[in-house]
């Protein structure tokens, strides 16, 4: 069941069957998906703009962070429950799902309602509490590798999840910390063909992270694809000099644009293409004041058939 | 109020009064503090009988861990509520306060009142939630540097419980991750000679996972102390080779008892002197089934008289 | 002149022209470089089959070591000038030019006769009486970056080169330090991101020593391509299991082969190509105890007209 | 005779004997030894006060860089040649050995004859072209460990020197990268301790490159005592803030003099003195234009008698 043979990696045999859908986005299959969007929501106004932007430009699902976590307690730390009806609206609007992070057990039933991914951020990767919940919940998961956790412990992370019953569960690369300094982190692609070659795991990439330097965003989620991810994760803000929380890493709308052309280009010399989603007319949002419901059925288990 | 003066670390002036008391022992003060134990408590009579050598060769606090966090979910996780009344029978008859470790914010309530610090682990160093938790409990905490925290956040961490209005905090250096491969960490001294230098927290210092081999403790034990450490944690097994976890890094008691003989010559060289306790009468144990109850006064603030 | 503005990397506007010649093959230009061969040349029999079988296959280079650096002083430190016969027939067989290692400023005059570039280690790149002496000797240099220097850092020792008045320098990254152990270093392809947009030098990636794994070698070709890598460079065996050094990273030729199928359908969609050699009638082989002599015009700058 | 047992670390049994002299001093006995000075020397002026002033306060080697190596060809790099006059002067009217570091092979008979203990620089630690000739020099020898060296690979480097003769060797640890950056490298005092229970060889550290902090480096000249070191290396300037190499980690003569209070007080404890010179009378300098000659018996071995 695990891709790890403990002490020593790995099993070789990696079991089938883990791809999964969250909302119409399947992870871990043929396409190659691309989740783009602020680092935080900031308003209904930045949200719906950045979002149709990216939605324009061929992203197959939408990022805003909810809940933040900053490592000084007074930075901008997110709009938290304040956040809800603006993301349910403009998922709603958009079609695309929504990956978010969970930062607390206690948000899983709330947040489960209006994202259709929930993300294990770096900082939480060793938290069990939280992925153990999360095993319980059912919902697709993201997990993000730890600053500097070693493939062993971000696989027996994924585990923690599956372990509590919950087969849905992706991996997410954003960097390690290493001496150099001219990245905010060193993004490790081998971990990428590693976890590949060795278990059965969705991979995506976040190369805004992971490298935290715009202009070497492009060169790397091309190097991604290429190492074989099943997926990109990108900050994208429409303005990124008055952004909330990781300007400096942000890419414009034009910068994204020009990413997705290149991709569609490359990926097929890969034996891959970019993920699409169904032609679905927009939904409508929530009335205000009317409870987030669930519009997707985020994670619903691929059955043997392959219908969702 | 905070220790940083971002970005560029730090303020100098550093505030004063910081010290604290857990039970009968203080934190940050001139005693030297000796923490020891088990790493796991794994039955009533293997706490007790380690609980009693370290005692008697004179450590000043106890440890044993009741919930742990394992990087495989198939590893042992400590006894959890299963050791709630063993911690508080064996806390009593040494008269020794208890460190352990707490992994999730709702275990906090329960654990307040068996334990005297509560510590949270390197896995859980960015679990602000947790952080922010034991702001408002008002217990001692003690915050252990992530594998690969810088300073500045493992400070701003200990901000996070301070912001939320509990002084009683100390740090705890446990190793950072490197490429050396002969130990299991790097203990990284310079670390607590900046923090002594450029903060007000008390820090301790773990060689036991700081290394990860037992003939490097007693070295890195006297390093510790003479890079200005308030004390140190250790762990202690009277059977290491059989520990339900870590054994091999684990002393054997008499390990220990030379690591004091060795603390005690060394330390007035350094104008400090090992913390010794009150003598009091060692306390009953809970009646069986009896509900465990706040012994100690956990945490008191120290007036400005210094009186306890 | 400097690519660097130090204090603060870089300086934006990259110099021109500085993509160079060693033999018939061009450096920083338009055409992927794959360098192929052994580890050490072990004999005059294992590296004629292996050159021929990487030529047959489309590399571009040979390499093979001749001065090999070792940790351990007990192990096999290369053939030394008994590979200088052997090195000189097949590259004049093969017709392709010859890569190889340096190791001290006394072995250049007779090194630079029979080796096309001349490569300075990971282990040398800070040993800058080399770098003089190399840039004195006008012969086209390849600069490993070192286990765990900073890109900066790497810039400047390419800088000691050319300062010394030799403007043919690339670069080679081959992974570097950290704590991960699934692989024997991580191959950080930010860097030549970084590098390719911020200077003006080749880089060439060596997958070998970046991953020490034979299966993630593959991949991370790719990656290195989609990330602006000029080339690569592979260590070939056709016997890996009993190679007198680095066996377990070696590939087969199979897996060289299926290498430079893979790339010959990725580069065209990264707007590149395979560097390929004019048909040239193998050269004859030097007569036995005949001097090697300077076969190839190895390092002839290219005129700004750009006609070799 | 190598301390290592390869492939895994360590063979446990020592050899003894390994203790040696440079001139009056012996590195590896029971005397902590000192060495102290600038970093590079600039002037004769800037050099004798210096020596004087750290003589006067015990310091029992002289520490001054003749040549030296800089990660930018621009930066000052020693007076070379220009400094052997005025390094032989000072070391003669001090009468306190000469520490000076060696960066290429052909330095090493004139460098020889100037100084009594060669030191390899971090960046050539794995130059083992050097390090072979340094063995066949038989003149005492300091290896600093490399940027990212593991331990296995230090005691190799040594091992080279041993190997081709030499038995007079002595390994200094200086700090290695991570991604800490409060502190220029992190000190690696286990690294130290785990040398001292596994090989016969003499260790040194060296506390102002270890942490590049002025304020950290008396709180890790004790630890490194605590740890078991044999002595340890600083920089000491009497002008810092107009030093040409590395003002911003030299100590004040005042500093030196307090760190030289503090270890007279600490090492008994640690049942460890001071190294204290002979009483000999200063020697005069060379007269100007005299040709540099060996005032020392540098690098005897001590034979069983212990008589020099």
């Amino acid at each position: 069941m695990s891709p790890l043979n403990p002490p020593n990696l790995p099993s070789g045999a990696a079991p089938s069957g883990s791809r999964f859908r969250a909302g119409p986005v399947e992870l871990g299959g043929p396409g190659f998906v691309v989740m783009a969007g602020p680092c935080s929501i900031e308003s209904r106004e930045q949200f719906l703009e950045i979002a149709q932007a990216v939605k324009g430009a061929g992203a197959t699902m939408l990022r805003g962070g909810i809940f933040k976590m900053r490592t000084h307690s007074h930075s901008f730390q997110g709009l938290g429950e304040g956040a809800f009806e603006i993301a349910d609206e403009v998922r709603a609007r958009t079609g695309l799902p929504l990956i978010s992070e969970v930062t607390d057990p206690r948000q899983i039933p709330d947040l489960g309602e209006i994202v259709d991914v929930l993300q294990v951020g770096a900082r939480n990767m060793y938290n069990y509490e939280l992925l153990k919940e999360l095993g319980r919940s059912g919902l697709p998961v993201l997990v993000k590798r730890a600053f500097s956790a070693t493939v062993e412990e971000w696989l027996a992370a994924a585990e923690y999840v599956r372990v509590a019953g919950n087969p849905q569960v992706a991996l997410c690369e954003r960097g390690i910390r290493t001496f150099e300094r001219i990245t905010r982190n060193t993004l490790d692609l081998s971990a990428v063909a590693y976890i590949k070659a060795n278990s059965d795991l969705p991979v995506i990439v976040d190369p805004s992270h992971g490298t935290g330097v715009r202009a070497l965003i492009k060169p790397m989620c091309l190097a991604a694809a290429a190492a074989g991810a099943d997926g990109i994760l990108l900050e994208v803000h429409s303005k990124p000099a008055t952004a909330l929380s990781d300007g400096q890493q942000a890419l414009t709308i034009e910068d994204f644009r020009e990413i997705m052309r290149d991709l569609k280009t490359l990926l097929p010399a890969l034996g891959r293409e970019l993920h699409s989603l169904p032609q679905v007319p927009a939904r409508a949002g929530l009335k205000p004041g009317a409870k987030p419901s669930l519009l997707f059925a985020a994670g619903t288990a691929i059955p043997s058939s392959g219908k969702p």
